[in-house]
């Protein structure tokens, strides 16, 4: 069996022709304001991807750099400005709790990368509508969104079956449990069905739903298990080490493994192919995407009559 | 004129008598439960202390132990049990954003901490009640709000003008940015109406109203002062520097300041009195008695009819 490379470009392309559809549907532009508060200039390269991606779709992308201290009561104007339909802030910018007193400052409605509580809160207790209206789907934080997306992509759901049982028998290993990507990911998988083997540096813990369908999302249990022996048991490996030097020992893995990388560093070495099923080797792209598919979705919540006000 | 040398244990007093007083018309049992999942003997002991605090003014204090996994389900739980009426977690659990998760997790109206987001919002924002009713006053971290209280003891305050001009013409230093208490604390000030030289080890920021009492809120500038030129024109100096080999240099302090410190370690030499018109060398103790002081506040919201269903 011969290896499929799929590119997030790849991935991302169907997304961005339905998007590029969608707001050519709506009658006003849409408009996606950035903050860049920390003079990085990795963030600010990454909003020029970003801007790029939108002007294809046909969404106006701004970028604003303000002073760090400013960005509170520049977050809280554009929530009250209609003219702005996504905020999207680049962080760090104070670093701990700071912000994600900010993120939660960011109106709901217009809160694209899925940062807020209610949102948080929604994606850990496996809560998938916002109110319990089933025509506002709950959102997802973009990065972890973007690998959904890709699995998707890859077939591994089983859309025959109701939603949180759609990874049901399947076993997936995170190399990363950060609280943007890893954890979120981990619970969200294991929301669907999978058995989850997440792995940071100091141990591997599982998140799992089990059989039991009573029980409405997922639990996490300590585990004493070693890399080698998660990953020769896993039918998904999801790596996300940002160190140029790390590298998934290929040796342990499955044939036939589906291997999805979603740190800017290469995680798998070139030989993955001679192992892997399908790899994926980057998804920033589907990222950029699932950020305007979020905002595209939050337009339509708003101008839903009862919505407009924007609060919740 | 000699130093007076002010404990917290003294400055306590007064509300502890009060409290005891006012948990003593309550015909119920008005319980705080208190969740460590970080295995911390620092925190265990703090829950020792709080616990005698709680037994002499009337409150029912337990300690549960458990995993961190579990602390987000046992929150949610707390938040169902109307048996308890104020719910205390040990940070950090996780470090980074996750333990702020867990805090938004706490219903609001047994955060005794007051480190959700509506009351960081309601801080930061200058707005003093919840939902705009007079009768429900915010709720403010314990830490900033013992240094207030401390404050008020040593009448800094002029109660004879309105809120928010009542530190109008003071220039307070603090050496101290946390998330925790210096940033907050910094705000409550200039929200009250002083000029407020905020240090930390990279920059010192001006926080202030300024003379716009249009301003609703204090606003924050960048400086290029240095401690030497800060400390001589505060009238009170506030510290919080976690470290025992840190002190205060005495000698750029002025004659008569008001000297409080808030920090575990000793920030200021003895000879602090030599040079103070008042010196408090720790709060701990009005910390404690505030987290009391909110849960009894909160208890008391929660049984007025409307909100009994605990939303806000």
């Amino acid at each position: 069996m011969e290896c499929q490379v799929i590119t997030g470009a790849r991935i991302a392309e169907k997304f961005l022709d339905e998007l590029t559809r969608q707001i050519k549907d709506v009658d006003a532009q849409v408009k996606l304001v950035s903050f860049l508060a920390n003079n990085d200039p990795s963030a600010e390269q990454y909003a020029e991807v970003t801007k790029k991606s939108c002007a294809r779709s046909g969404i106006v992308f701004e970028l604003r750099k303000i002073g760090r201290e400013e960005l509170e009561d520049a977050v809280i104007a554009a929530n009250d400005d209609d003219t702005i339909h996504g905020i999207l802030v680049y962080y760090p910018v104070f670093g701990g709790g700071h912000d994600q007193y900010i993120q939660n400052c960011v109106n709901p409605f217009k809160d694209v990368e899925g940062l807020c509580h209610l949102y948080r809160f929604n994606m850990y207790r496996n809560i998938r509508h916002i109110q319990g209206r089933k025509d506002l789907k709950s959102i997802i934080p973009c990065t972890p969104l973007a690998v959904i997306k890709v699995l998707e992509h890859c077939n591994v759901y089983d859309n025959d079956v109701p939603y949180g049982n759609q990874l049901r028998g399947k076993t997936i290993t995170i190399i990363n449990r950060s609280e943007v990507v890893g954890r979120p990911l981990a619970a969200l998988l294991a929301n669907d069905g999978a058995k989850v083997y997440s792995v940071d540096i100091n141990d591997i813990l599982l998140f799992y739903r089990g059989p039991d369908l009573e029980l409405n999302k997922y639990k996490v249990q300590d585990t004493d298990k070693k890399l080698e022996e998660v990953l020769p048991i896993s039918d998904i490996v999801i790596t996300g080490v940002p160190s140029s030097n790390y590298r998934v020992p290929l040796d342990l893995l499955k044939d036939g493994v589906i291997a999805v990388n979603f740190a800017c560093a290469k995680n798998f070495d070139d030989e993955i192919k001679t192992k892997a099923s399908i790899f994926v080797p980057t998804i920033g792209k589907v990222t950029t995407t699932m950020l305007q598919r979020n905002l595209l979705r939050l337009y339509k919540y708003r101008t839903y009559g009862r919505y407009s006000n924007g609060t919740m």
